[in-house]
């Protein structure tokens, strides 16, 4: 089965991963007939947030890595770990986390700085010919590790600051409604707005849905990983 | 739309609310046309645990209604505030936190104790005929709040010791597959083994889809909350 690494940020959407884009892109690829690589970088999370209220929670930290297990059920590797070798494609769920933690998008938007392994992943799986999807917010961290080299086409919906600021970063940015996904086959890049203009769970799994399922389609038919099912 | 509450325990598996399985119940109730009201009774968490290395954590403590905030995306009820007239069906998804944080079932098997407004819940809206699904080891929470009144047929998986336990609590098991639900027409209680048994998250998702198809298919016809959409 294809092996398709999955970036957490945590565990939550105001501080980390956004849980049901994680969740919905771990099920899609389970019935998309691939397996699952959950990662995450071992690092503290730039805020802790409670999400009753909304508001920042001062004092307390909490680890990326050691959060986003919840999601992964503990199956989980430390993303400075992780080789482009290890995977056939990379996908990116969304949530503040991969705007705060995999990289400074939050708070630096065109000048966000990115998690230097997560850069180095990114940069390994494009350059082998694997495909990435990036959801929600995701699409900022990609461009951001990108920089203009590719000059992807990715969504992040609708929002005009948001796409300006993803277009000062180097990519193409194209408008798409909750249910689209953009697909720049030239750079073999997928994304999809998710929860940046979802209204329930089920708008934002259309869309992941397909996100994922386009990303499968793109993984190269001699890829490593992928050759090494037939010998099983 | 009818209206389903789902009763969270926190935010992960070994100390809260098993996140696939919450995520698998709400994108169910949104695909099958209802809403979900999402709740959570505000009491620490019983302990906190490290989902990394799956140790608990000495000292640290969690708010249960707080974390289960992250998964509900901030738009979730205090369970104390919530009535049996308030929803028209309620989902108890599993994972640790359902027997450590909504009853004492993992510490104390047959003599477990419930968290008063879980039991007083549950009671409410299987009073008013309104059905319950559980999942998961939730199951055995649910048998806690029955005690045997009424002596429900639930299924936690095919685990002896388990189901021993559950029975002992005044429920009658019945052993299911991963897949499978086991319906209670009579109770109004349907229940499915998701992660007891699964070995991954499309597992997980067929059966939770059709334990969610069943419950919205027993709500009652006259149901208040049913019928108030109506009148919109």
């Amino acid at each position: 089965m294809p092996r398709v690494g999955v970036v957490l940020s945590g565990c939550g959407f105001l501080d980390g991963a956004e849980i049901h884009e994680a969740v919905l892109t771990l099920l899609a690829i389970a019935r998309g007939g691939a397996t699952a690589v959950c990662m995450a970088p071992n690092v503290a999370q730039r805020d802790v947030v409670n999400h009753l209220t909304g508001q920042p929670v001062p004092g307390e930290t909490r680890n990326v890595l050691v959060e986003a297990a919840r999601i992964a059920r503990g199956e989980i590797r430390d993303l400075a770990t992780v080789r482009g070798a290890d995977v056939d494609a990379l996908a990116l769920p969304g949530g503040y986390g991969a705007a705060k933690n995999l990289c400074s998008f939050a708070v630096d938007g065109p000048k966000a700085t990115v998690h230097p392994d997560v850069a180095r992943l990114v940069r390994e799986v494009h350059e082998a010919g694997k495909p990435i999807a990036a959801i929600c917010i995701a699409p900022a961290t990609l461009a951001a590790c990108f920089r203009g080299q590719p000059r992807a086409t990715v969504t992040i919906g609708t929002d005009a600051a948001t796409a300006s600021a993803v277009e000062a970063l180097g990519a193409s940015h194209k408008s798409a409604v909750v249910r689209e996904v953009v697909v720049d086959e030239a750079n073999r890049v997928v994304t999809t707005p998710a929860y940046m203009l979802a209204r329930d769970v089920a708008e934002a799994a259309t869309g992941i849905e397909k996100a994922i399922q386009a990303l499968l389609r793109m993984i190269p038919k001699g890829s490593p990983a992928r050759a090494s099912v037939g010998t099983r």
